[in-house]
């Protein structure tokens, strides 16, 4: 019988998160105060508690996991680490293919991975409540599970487009014990202001961040939360290429390729990140970042500072970006309709340590739906941009006629998507690509910003 | 780290599957023809592959797993059993509660445990297509995806009221290449004949049955599949006790009492059977059914002689049963409408071996979402009657002043079912439970039936 998984007992779960800043072979770039000047720990303070704000700055390798957070993790954790095997007959290659499956968590992603340790560092700072905006709704349920699992309260400002056709998930928040709000809302200044404007708005990722970091700022009980993007995100999210690492050993592989998704850049950073760190100490691994056609941000967008949020409530980050006032369309994979990235994953591209690719929602789609006919789980549409990513590499392979092994994070299952498969079996899926114009727009919106490095 | 799974890899998936009619104290009352008289093999052999008629008349204590059956249930079996730990601390009880997670399959259930074997065997004699029926759609989704799997069509006829309440169970058939069609249909007489009396029926598991078992019969290139109920679905299904006992073995601890949510009787079996072996040797263990209040085949049904589908096509199967004509409530636990019960757990149950109870469906939400509030994972509603039943032998151990070892099967996740939990939540779920006099009507159904034994 050909070995199709490999297991970790609970005990194998990492004891310490990766920090990749320790080794970046060029320092990054610092964030920056709205008015390019510099930011410290203090500022950050009225919405984060100080060790998140600590891991955040860190220069240190590694950060020990606390034991409360691990004991929650085993919740689900380690993840199975899969070979393929199916789906490479399917492809009829002689690449390996293996994958790493975050859909096991009880939310359905690798978003758990960092709101139980941002609900635990929260509880323990005294914070009752925790804000934070969603977009699929995937990271609004990972948060909602892990508040109530500490015991603290949790409000969700939920991109309105994805409130009205994905009620399921907001009932998942709910049944966890979490209040979830479309976005705008009118329980915010910044959402009332937008409404006022546009009343049928379908918001965006960076108007809920602003009402959820409005809301944290406002509230004495209340802290902020963020599902991706920061560096202390990225770094919860190194468990996953960590366990993969033990993984890829049980199965005596070692990847050529490693390949995530990118949207924010956490589930990315969370697979990439611990090879990376074998690439920097000297083993030839390529790592690739996939992202949307329709929001690509590390393929086409400017590199430099801008906010993370509409309104313009965030820090300036050094990031790939498409203007914080960027409206991506509304393409199915709503996690990755972000108009920026996360400062860590753009700088590893702009120094050309990670590779980036966009994709087309239906070629995706069709690599998706592959997969699922061989390997049974249905990804989500998310994910989907990793399967395409990993066909096209097969493909180069065979071109070359070489053998690799491939190893991609298959980031979520789709069970709350499967509208849209239905819009692709049925042939109402559209592919869009951005146009020059919008591209103008965001260069034109970001010329008053500081230049990283400048 | 107190540990909360226990895992097995792949090559510790049974290599057999247990057959209870072997070691049964009291022998099984056979089915019979529509007519009364015997019934044998080849009479089945219209719409079953020969394999699965040995299975499902076999006397044989093991039989073997073929390979390719278990490469494919590879490639999410063994499953993980968990310890409740995070559940006992909130019950604040010195029980020790242990679930099977059957929720870990592309499905979502434990159905795939026998669709891979089922599709396994019609591929192998040759059969092109498989038709079946389908309420909640767990095993009408199960089956695409093994049909799929093995180069076969699937035809599901899904309950109109589930065809139209869950659009993404179809989609999920429609993704993995299934054709689903809302049941009763125009595609069979039986669907044609209910459609012409009631043009707006919402179809009933036993109208689904009828129509799949129609098609079948009547096309050479289709047999028929079931989800439940006949002898050798329930042995598919022993793969999870089998490797619950390895596991609880793993976590030192032995169960004093086996539970199981009891709708046609499979995922019940899978659990209870392979620890019933353990009783039949001596061992002191307690099995329990949970079934819903509303569709209470077990606790309040008549055990004889019945069909297993409304139209009187399938064999007179001898089990607990509330009429073939029993139309159950609405309730939100889909798969366990179902008028009638698997022969072995209804002979089990018969004689003693079993205990079975009754639930309301709000009782089960309730403590639904107070396992899903500490262990993360939303049961499917089908499941929460198993874990409502675990809350009560934890308060019945703590009146006894003992601590017990209870052991639970979650058959599957509640991802497809949010609208359920909507309706809970927002205080519009009701209770029903069934009037004595539609027991009277099921009873006059029953008169001109043979009695078992009889």
């Amino acid at each position: 019988m050909t070995q199709h998984r490999y297991l970790l007992t609970e005990d194998r779960i990492p004891e310490r998160w990766y920090n990749i800043a320790a080794d970046l072979p060029t320092p990054m770039p610092p964030p920056l105060a709205p008015d390019g000047s510099p930011i410290s720990p203090d500022m950050l303070s009225a919405i984060f508690p100080m060790e998140l704000i600590m891991q955040e700055v860190s220069q240190d390798r590694f950060i020990p996991i606390p034991d409360p957070v691990r004991e929650m993790l085993a919740l689900w954790r380690p993840t199975p680490l899969y070979r393929a095997v199916n789906w490479e007959k399917a492809l009829g290659t002689n690449c390996r293919i293996f994958y790493k499956y975050e859909g096991v968590s009880p939310a359905g992603s690798h978003k758990p991975n960092t709101s139980v340790p941002q609900a635990y560092y929260n509880a323990q700072a005294g914070v009752k409540r925790l804000s934070t905006e969603t977009g699929a709704g995937q990271w609004g349920s990972s948060l909602s599970m892990a508040c109530q699992l500490f015991g603290i309260e949790c409000k969700v400002y939920m991109v309105r487009v994805s409130y009205d056709s994905k009620p399921y998930r907001r009932l998942m928040m709910e049944t966890w014990g979490g209040e979830c709000v479309a976005s705008p809302s009118m329980d915010t200044n910044s959402g009332r202001a937008i409404l006022e404007k546009d009343p049928n708005s379908t918001g965006s990722l960076g108007v809920a961040i602003s009402e959820a970091v409005e809301d944290a700022a406002t509230r004495d009980d209340t802290n902020y939360s963020l599902g991706s993007v920061l560096n202390h995100v990225l770094l919860h999210q190194t468990v996953i290429g960590q366990e993969a690492i033990e993984q890829m050993k049980m199965a005596g592989a070692e990847p050529d390729v490693v390949i995530g998704c990118a949207g924010g850049g956490s589930n990315f950073a969370g697979i990439s990140f611990p090879f990376l760190a074998e690439k920097f100490a000297g083993k030839e691994i390529r790592v690739l970042a996939a992202e949307p056609a329709a929001c690509p941000t590390l393929t086409r967008g400017h590199y430099g500072y801008d906010f993370g949020d509409v309104a313009g409530l965030t820090p300036l980050l050094p990031m790939h970006t498409l203007g914080h006032s960027f409206m991506p369309a509304a393409i199915h994979a709503g996690g990755l309709r972000y108009h920026g990235m996360a400062p860590l994953v753009s700088h590893l591209v702009n120094t050309g340590l990670v590779e980036a690719r966009a994709y087309h929602q239906g070629e995706c789609f069709a690599a998706a739906i592959n997969f699922s006919r061989t390997e049974g789980i249905i990804p989500a549409p998310e994910s989907s941009h990793a399967i395409r990513a990993v066909e096209q590499e097969v493909e180069q392979a065979r071109e070359e006629g070489v053998s690799r092994t491939i190893l991609f994070n298959l980031s979520g299952h789709g069970n709350f998507d499967m509208a849209a498969y239905e819009a692709y079996l049925s042939g109402q899926m559209t592919d869009y690509e951005l146009p020059q114009s919008e591209l103008d727009e965001a260069a034109a919106e970001l010329q008053g910003m500081p230049a990283v490095g400048g």
